[in-house]
């Protein structure tokens, strides 16, 4: 029986897609990144987001993801995948083969590479909820597609049911909190901020979908309760250090790009771990090599995680 | 036996791909475009471009494209194919099967969605050049994918043997200039522009990429040549006729989008011209309507080509 | 005796400049505006900031606001004021005369129209401090500028005390909290935010400088409050009100641009409520007219201050 | 009596303003700027132009060079002026001194740091016009002022009669042809291209405004005079050797900001011809060292022109 994803609320991490040195899905660690994140009590879990390096895997590798991954979680936890390709009847194929294997509801970006309006955004997401039979959240990632969700396209969506819920990684947090008062409890918002955790639950967000989560998620689970209950000083403190963890993504910087940086850093923790055997990262995006993975041990070190 | 990339030249259209009222490739109309664009005296065929729609067609959809385009051009003209997708190893991917189908060299962007720097982006266009056994073209289109190719990236790649030649639609012809300069003849570049044919010849390119190009043909051509022979009067007069026609290309706006309402007006004319059966876009993009049509139609009447 | 302004705290707003019908300042309404400031109970007041419209106002009119400005408030508060101007000697010229006319700070931001480089920008910084003799608060804010103060640059600069705080109005508030991380204390930030001013108190910020203080500065107030005794859900629920009395930022839209939309709707409502004569915007900006008049009221009674 | 603008033509360089080692003008080199120029042969004199750092100067320096630039031109050649300031009312401000010095005419941007529409943006040229009394010119220019002016804008300024022509640095060349399209004769477009004479030119502008013209103005002269006569062979060639004397440009980077590295290696070219005593920018931006007045020179020398 699905999970209703109405109700998701929490920690719903962007599940990290550990590579062979050739480039193919390690599934034994990503076996035992599934286990860790369960055992370190998130909510959800989020499969081909972008930090899964989603837009490198082409279908059958992605098929071969969600099956895994389903088989995997077997029901404990709401399973999300991404459905992350430039246009619409490619995100309908996605969307319907992840139905077919299980997943509770599929995350759409608006179209990429091309350059659509908001009106013809609003049909991508309209018509890809028709066709995929299965709940859809938008996923609100400028930075990636370079077109933001305008804040009455996201109110149209859900107002009218073809959204059950915003994944924001807009890095606008003032129109969050609009778009938060706009949905006035139709479909729910989490933050893609692996910083500003406190204040989007202070803002009224139903929970988070941290990449850093892939490294700390008990951090961010306690972080979730706190605020969940007021107690919005123990938050904070869990918020703070979390944020110092947060510093490993500068490791790489400048010898790989920004979006290598990031995720490498915490296939590099993860690595550091146990939890993963390798942290290469899909091509052409560069690896973090030993000086910049010893960077990365001391954030890991100093966040008492190791 | 394929022909030589390295010696491209001429005018040679991005191809639009033809649909069907429920979004498949209709297979009779691209035929007819292809023959209407040899007639039009053409010097090569470029499928998969962006004005193709190619990120809006998947895997399979790709490849019933080309290897219809090759059939039906059987070898009378050098066909390039464009391999746009986010990510290296898809990217390999679709030139593997390019190669395999019989196209003479494949069109290669920096990576997309992704957020790579200029460094990673040479080690893409290297890997691909590696796995795929066939020439590489850069493809230099910002306005996609939302990354140049900085001057010094194309120096590289085309002094060390990665690419022949560079598709440069990146708006920027001050920068073109310089990089044609520091070419100094190891690589060809041809403009993306419509606008500039005339000048970018006068630069020194090797000739044009015209959306345009598909509804006529037989103008760029009368362009390309008058150029050739250093008659700059005559090259001017046929590119400010073309530039009159291009004006169709604001008929949609602002009902659809930018991208919609260029390929989109363009389809429209060729329709109009008997060319094609639809004038149907890729989903979501808004086909136009019947008096946007009526002003495309306008246009094509003053440029004397209906 | 001035007032010390490393210590700076609370609700500091952007005083917005009436205007006559003939685009010149509308003195008597202005000594209203600072009043209705004060006995609001702020903590200090920004003078020549954006709000203000300070890059419409020549030398001469600069002067006489600050003129008028420090004998009106006459020491009862901490005056800051910008210093806004493209490059590093006019802002020179402007900063002296604010400290002769006797102000406690000036508010400085990046260079603009020029493209200067972070280490010019620090430069910048550095020579405006030396020559001015009064201290410094970097203003942040690259939907003006086009340049983002680098959370490095910001950092240097506090740390060997060319600056004394930050105003951030860079809408980058996982940025924002990093840089609280990395000021430690040496220097204060402040949010230009309206609408995120609990969670920039919950981030560490010492107060905010919200454009919209102009017409509510006690909401704010009991804002700033709230969240300083650590009594979060009031601070929300003030904040939450002031979001909605914010919405009166989008009735001029599309008429005006953003910029007359948003301060046009301040002096809108501050006319409303008896305190400016008349709501000119300083030209080429648009004023609201009576329709968009009507709506600002609907949002000023609805948050009950009319 | 005053030249008659709307008939202006050919080169016109804007000027670039020497300065001393503490930022002031120095006035004995900027009689040599003029006289170099006019003996050049160039057709025009634009002064206060962005390569002159007119956003560095204040309002009493901007009028002290414009005096000092009319009194040595004496009416030998028409002479425009820069009137660069964020607003409306400065602006008109800087057009009435103008006019009053004696200038032919103003040459506006679209106002900056504020952000304002298309609507206000034609606004803001009108009020302009109206007040300053002195035929106007619009600069595009949106690598300073962050807004394009529409095409549709150009147009309605040009036909009204607001503007009697248009220097475009917006490097959008295909907007450009346009745009030439558009005005049909009403008003003539400028390229603020070094690169792309030649180009504009065939495209049917009325001449050039090359920061590079200080360096070298009889080699854009000639480059003029071929395209005038059809040679565009000639034309050609000296704009590739012009092309190649623009690489100088680099030699700053990147210790210097984009914006230095540009006018600094004019300034630095020209004091090596000896017609200025320093290469001093104004602050904060990075003066030209040695080592890089080195390469600036190799590329001086190359060009035949030391």
């Amino acid at each position: 029986m699905p999970h209703d994803l109405t109700r998701l609320h929490g920690v719903v991490p962007p599940v990290v897609t550990p590579l062979t040195d050739d480039y193919k899905v390690d599934f034994p660690s990503f076996t035992r990144v599934i286990e860790h994140l369960i055992k370190g009590g998130v909510h959800g879990l989020f499969f081909l987001g972008s930090t899964s390096e989603v837009t490198f895997h082409d279908e059958a590798t992605r098929r071969a993801i969600l099956e895994h991954a389903v088989k995997v979680v077997n029901g404990r936890l709401p399973v999300l995948a991404g459905v992350v390709d430039p246009a619409t009847d490619r995100v309908i194929g996605h969307a319907v083969s992840a139905r077919k294997i299980g997943v509770d509801g599929v995350v759409v970006t608006a179209p990429f590479y091309t350059r659509t309006s908001q009106a013809e955004t609003i049909d991508h997401f309209r018509a890809i909820r028709a066709a995929a039979g299965i709940p859809l959240v938008a996923y609100d990632i400028p930075v990636c597609v370079h077109i933001k969700l305008d804040r009455d396209t996201v109110a149209t969506l859900a107002h009218e049911g073809t959204v059950v819920g915003l994944k924001d990684s807009s890095g606008d947090d003032g129109n969050l909190r609009a778009v938060i008062g706009d949905l006035a409890g139709k479909a729910w918002a989490m933050t893609g901020s692996e910083l500003l955790v406190d204040c989007a639950m202070l803002m009224g967000a139903a929970g988070a979908v941290p990449g850093l989560g892939n490294v700390d998620p008990a951090g961010y689970v306690r972080l979730y309760d706190a605020a969940k209950r007021g107690d919005w000083d123990a938050a904070r403190r869990e918020q703070i250090r979390l944020c110092r963890l947060f510093e490993m993504v500068r490791a790489g910087l400048p010898r790989t790009s920004v979006g290598a940086a990031g995720v490498g850093s915490f296939k590099t923790a993860m690595k550091a771990l146990g939890i993963i055997d390798r942290n290469t990262m899909a091509r052409p995006q560069r690896t973090l090599n030993d000086e910049e993975t010893a960077t990365v041990l001391r954030f890991v070190r100093e966040a008492g995680i190791l």
